[in-house]
């Protein structure tokens, strides 16, 4: 509900103010050639589902958490096969060496800052321990990935509790929030304020009829390109023009989920594709940026039960040689969720009075135009 | 000599004919925001040589060899840290696990075509044991890349020659043709004749002042981007376009030179961003495409002797904090790169009486007007 | 001091009791071909110190904490070279991806049981924010291996407290306890009360003089072999005798610390050696276990500052030519370190009143005079 | 015949001469738990077939190639799923990265010395080129390892003809010579002439009934150990013994192959524990030795379709729970393969004269029995 008052209330404000936030898509902005799935978002994928708590408190809290849920049922009784890419691994991404080597998640995704990731991990322990039929289980791979907001937030306060995970996933649902919420609410893309984005892809019957949708964490630096414009050569801000080292660090968590039935291989192929898309925003995954891509199918009869019932797991999955539409719709998902973090991103002040500034939509526009990236 | 007077044929071409080749940043593309070397090519990192053999011979025999140079020493006794990326890994690079596990090459690096590269092994091997020093070595590690120019050459008929591979070594100069040269004289790109490909960057001395130099064997699909604007949509040409599945396959090899003191590390992390640069101009690395990125350093003092002299080698490195801009050198000079296999390339009728037509400028640049990239 | 009682305590009850505790050298066992260094223990390398905290209490807790220390000054100041290499990635360890691609650590290793990782997290990023000199510090990679102790621990309660870790951590010396304390004080190795086990080898100076050294936590299955006897199958007791599937699951943490001048390279070759060593006891890698090795140098002029004072860090290295006896090193002291666990470890009774006898001396030392590994 | 015949002459021969070659396990060494197959043979793995040239000409030639063929029809147009795990990557294994990518292989597997990689790789494409339905084929990934025997054999004289390689294809039958033959013919190990073995482990019914196969090309070097017994120690010959630094180089070659229904995934852990074998020989995986293992399943219904007749394709496959015993095989297998390697090797001399001797076992012996190996 509140999800849909807060469109209402974009929708409604969109129309007198220029700088209000819209997604990309709404402005005109259309990377790629793929259609993009009804909410263009993650949930576009059957069963998954997105929750954030957004911790704005006082003048130094500006953080918060994500959750991304595979499917509805009791994840680690019914795991989903899985798969991580990393872009840049300065990073503290938990879980992904055993998702590697069992090719599967068996818990929500967490993304949040990256000293709060032990609450994560925790949350998520303490979240399975209790649900209905792990009573036995004594072992649990928790995924949680982080960017740094030490910027616009109080990050050496590790302010992000256990129950702020707990609230993430059980307020999960098929609205996502983009921009300053959940693990977005303080970081920074490209010198402006970044956050949560999403968008996915459908691909037509005859390349499979897919859904592949995105989530991005957005904290990184480079030379932002809009759909092709080079939007930070115009406003003169990009890495490295002021000398300054750090200014292209920080991070980005992409998730990737898709409908089509793929195993742990494809998959990975899939989140190495992901990074493509963070390219052609201008991401240059500089060193300090930790850029991790999870990617997992969520093709019911693939999944993997935790009691063993059979000798034999029975698969389908999509052969190597009609992989490549999957592949590009996460290309142009990856890089339409980025624009959406930014574009839905609003400017905030935080910690030590520091502000960063929205994307400046009455500058940006125009050079959408100028380049022919809307209105074309 | 025969390089410079194809210069002055070219230049002078270009007057009359829109269609003749011309480098990118000649037609006012320049991609990114770092200067290229003198060159503009990978050449610009010094001591770095490269030679082209060209097989155009009747109807059907479209095909070469390009040879990389690390340094002009005996490379095998003096051996250079470099290291491998695979964007995808449907390919057949030789030699990578060997530089993964040692951090070095040891011979001149080769492309050439899929069905060839035992011949480009053989040609290394023969012209290492034959090099004044190594008549004691029984092992040698060659470096060797290809793509499959099979729609444009008789790939079946194996037409390169272990002289074809010599030639290419021993021609080595620092002046880069591009285009239908070399290994790069039969592929295709964005559906377009693609080639052989070259650019570099380098940085300003606050940022280290190191040369960042590529070369690409583009073969390779997906949706082509000049220097962000939408060409293959504007021309409608682009993969999936008409659900011809393979219509995005192909390969790109490239090759990333720096005099920038870089260990195995940090090289592999640089050849991880040229992957970026090729996402940047469109390409999706598709499930066929094998996109390999060699990455070596040709810092002087950093080589490796073959014959051990001191049980401690000494060594200098750029700090994992200070790679970023080099990380971004390799992006845009790997997208530029890429655009130059394309312009330089030209229209190639080969076997079976196909033809692939060279990237139309008389359509192109009003595109590129367009959209602003060039006279912006 | 509590160390120094203990060894006499030990010495002491050797002498009447056969079961007591005595290191597996003591016992006339000495695996491979090269010399221990001065305590056969992992603090045999200049500058590391090992703590324990060991939760012992009332009938269900039989956790705890062990904390490697690279060296003695602000590690995040001074990082040292490292690697990580996965024997079998069905575990928790966390920071091996940045370890990975930024080749050093940064903190202090922690060792616990499965679900206390977060609690490792936490108590060393909070140990790290507080040090001198870390008063900027906003991100930082917590190491923190696990094995799941929950047959004997009451692991679901999550009994470790970050005091608990912060103890290990300030008490770590140069005296390292094994068997039932810290990290170890739950676990289960080949069906036998598993534990902490340490052992080093110290090259000739003809080889470089180099120490390795290398701490365990073993809580693993496979067919026990001491030295080559067949412990094992004379005891009737290995894995897939009884067709139980999971006998064999559980973990094995292995650190290899090194004074040799090893970049991160070099340091994940040294690490991937360390697994042949738990090979040789017997140890399968099953699927449920989670085998990981963290391998670094302590050589102090390699160390990696945080706050770069140069555009080029000096290092040097011993080249990969004369890595050999280095692995050879890591092979032996793994292997050695892995019985020390197992005969250091006392008979424990824990969880649910369930018992897991040490391995049963008066048995096992008949058969090591069997098979000639003692009295030879 | 002609296997059938030797057989015939080594049971003869080895009534009266106690050094002639006799498999480990007809001398009584039977390492580990698990039963062998029935020819204790890869080509227990119903479907695979070996063959072998053994090129001993004059003087200075003492090399071959060995073939391992995974399945009786086109191997191409089926391909199986397969993967590799690379224990040291010293080496120049071709074909690595697209199995990696793509978990399959396409052709039959080729074992040859390190400078005729280039002859195999030819052999292979113009032996899959000309194959009937493979009249279109444009891209082939050869699989072809090699160890270095330039010791015995005149190494820099590339020997190996494509028509060598061509017969141990078409000579592969179900009889796997070991010792001095195909690929084996010029190598040493552990100081002693090494060669071709190979083994087989058959598990229970109720541990999935599954086959595993081995095939070892050994030429490495270490600590010998027979089963446990320190055979190496005894004969005080092992490497670094005489501080002669590449004492311990060389490569060996594993492939596994097994009727299990596995992904490339969980065959990769597989390959992952072959080298647990070695190392329970004493192996040490040395700088120089390239060990690489691949793995693959003959399991007839996940065969990969060349032409895609479905957009699905089905799959059975074992689960992660139940993989555990199938390791413990290929290490029980792996350790035998090597062992018989040793024990059917015949003392050769070959190349400027030099000569390597076969184990001695009328010294090996009695070491066997005094450690229990044997008569136990």
């Amino acid at each position: 509900m509140r999800n849909f008052l807060l469109l209402l209330f974009f929708t409604f404000i969109s129309i007198k103010n220029s700088d209000a936030q819209t997604r990309a898509r709404d402005l005109g902005i259309k990377p790629g050639v793929l259609a993009p799935g009804k909410q263009n978002s993650i949930t576009d994928v059957l069963g998954v589902k997105v929750g954030h708590t957004t911790l704005v408190k006082g003048d130094s809290i500006r953080t918060g958490v994500t959750a991304i849920i595979p499917h509805n049922g009791n994840i680690f009784q019914e795991k989903v096969p899985a798969a991580v890419f990393i872009g840049n691994g300065f990073g503290k991404l938990t879980g992904s060496t055993q998702i590697e080597e069992l090719g599967n998640i068996e818990t929500p995704i967490i993304l949040t800052n990256t000293l709060n990731v032990a609450t994560g991990i925790n949350a998520v322990i303490k979240y399975s321990l209790k649900q209905q039929g792990n009573e036995e289980v004594r072992s649990i791979n928790a995924i949680v990935g982080e960017t740094n907001d030490g910027y616009l937030n109080d990050i050496r306060g590790q302010h992000v509790q256990i129950d702020d995970v707990n609230s993430a996933i059980e307020n999960a649902d098929l609205e996502v929030e983009e921009g300053n919420v959940g693990a977005g609410t303080g970081t920074i893309c490209f010198g402006f304020k970044g956050g949560i984005g999403t968008s996915s892809r459908k691909l037509p019957e005859s390349l499979g009829g897919y859904t592949i949708g995105v989530l991005v964490q957005t904290n990184f630096g480079g030379n932002l390109q809009i759909d092709g414009a080079p939007v930070g050569e115009e406003l003169q801000q990009f890495s490295f023009r002021d000398r300054i080292l750090d200014s292209a660090d920080g991070s980005c968590m992409i998730v990737v989920a898709t409908d089509a039935p793929l195993d742990s291989r494809n998959l990975k192929r899939l989140a190495k594709r992901a990074v493509l898309g963070l390219g052609k925003t201008g991401g240059i995954a500089s060193n300090g940026s930790g850029d991790y891509v999870i990617a997992f199918s969520t093709y019911e009869s693939n999944r993997i039960p935790y009691k063993i019932e059979s000798n034999l797991l029975q698969m389908e999955v999509v052969p190597n040689d009609l992989m490549s539409p999957i592949f590009m719709g996460a290309i142009e998902a990856t890089e339409e969720a980025i624009l959406n973090s930014l574009f839905m991103a609003e400017t905030m002040t935080g910690y030590k009075g520091r502000t960063i500034k929205a994307l400046p939509k009455d500058q940006v526009l125009p050079i959408l135009k100028k380049y022919g990236v809307i209105n074309k």
